[in-house]
């Protein structure tokens, strides 16, 4: 179905229409869906479908009253997405996943990282723990972490993976290049950045996509 | 159409099947789809199909010859998607992507970093240059970049964008959260973790995909 698709892809573009309205200085009283569409160079019609889905209709032809419009995109992120993931592995990818700053806008965050090797144990620079992995079971059982991130050896990613659904998480972010079996009420994504930046070359390179 | 979809699909899972060979110690004289499928946690027709298109046809039941097979694979894998990128905006994100060390089994590779900050400057870890951004045209120029990957703050990214096509790369791979405006025959490719982990929650607060 259509319209189940586009329910994340719209979630997941409320936080650039929430930015754009926060960084209108000064704020106008009224906005267009055109005027936005324009400034974030999407469609016309997308940013009204996007809006209509999160406050469930359409608006006049006027516009939308902006401090509303931003209440309301306010509101439906607070409620959404929120959660707490935890991290594994925190090698290069990992550590940088840990300390990325751009989790906070879309309610989501990293709260802590685990390792097995002890010489990266302590707080990263922005002051979040990285924690010895006997602590990652009862760490996301205590904070009901629901998302746990894969960064470690290709070697390590399945045990990992099976301490996380012990623990408690119901989806799983692999950096890993691996295919883990997991039971399947737990959601994976992979994400696999060499294939990605691969991919990109082999379009060069005259592959269609 | 479907055939055109898989040729990029296939080409990324190249490198799965070359590593498991390359695992394969002792390395079996013939190996078949199906051990090769069950080995990844593949599917044997999909397996069966991306040997095929890589070898441009079928093999008998008895399976691959497993050295000719891994051969085959090294050669493609060599020929395609090989070329080097360039980096701009060497922060936590930007040198997690330098110096990943995934890269290289897919044959593609970030070559240096480029930021406006002289205190990021120099080699990193890696031995991998970072250099000031008044050295990326005649750079990529010089070293025939063809990838531009840009992970700077949001209000440089136009910018920098812009110089990368001046430089004559041909694709940009995008951490940061906008949208470029961006010559038509220059591919882009965004790439916004903040929104992946937020899709994750969103699907496990019952959101379809």
């Amino acid at each position: 179905m259509k319209e189940k698709g586009t329910r994340i892809a719209t979630f997941v573009r409320l936080p650039l229409y929430r930015s754009h309205l926060r960084s209108l200085d000064p704020m106008p009283e009224h906005i267009s869906a055109a005027a936005i569409a324009g400034a974030l160079g999407f469609g016309e019609v997308q940013v009204r479908k996007d809006l209509a889905l999160v406050f469930g209709g359409g608006r006049p032809r006027t516009g939308y009253v902006t401090k509303d419009l931003l209440a309301g995109l306010e509101s439906v992120l607070e409620r959404r997405g929120a959660g707490d993931a935890v991290l594994v592995g925190a090698g290069k990818v990992g550590r940088a996943l840990l300390e990325f700053d751009g989790f906070s806008s879309y309610g989501v965050e990293i709260v802590a990282g685990f390792d097995n090797d002890t010489a990266v144990l302590g707080k990263t620079d922005s002051g979040k723990d990285i924690l010895p992995l006997d602590k990652l079971i009862p760490f996301c059982k205590k904070h009901k972490a629901r998302v746990g991130v894969i960064a470690v050896p290709v070697d390590q990613a399945q045990d990992v993976c099976d301490m996380l659904v012990k623990a408690g998480v119901q989806a799983i972010w692999c950096f890993t290049p691996v295919r883990l079996e997991i039971p399947n009420h737990i959601i994976v994504r992979y994400e696999n950045l060499a294939a990605s930046l691969a991919a990109l070359f082999a379009r060069l390179d005259g592959l269609t996509v």
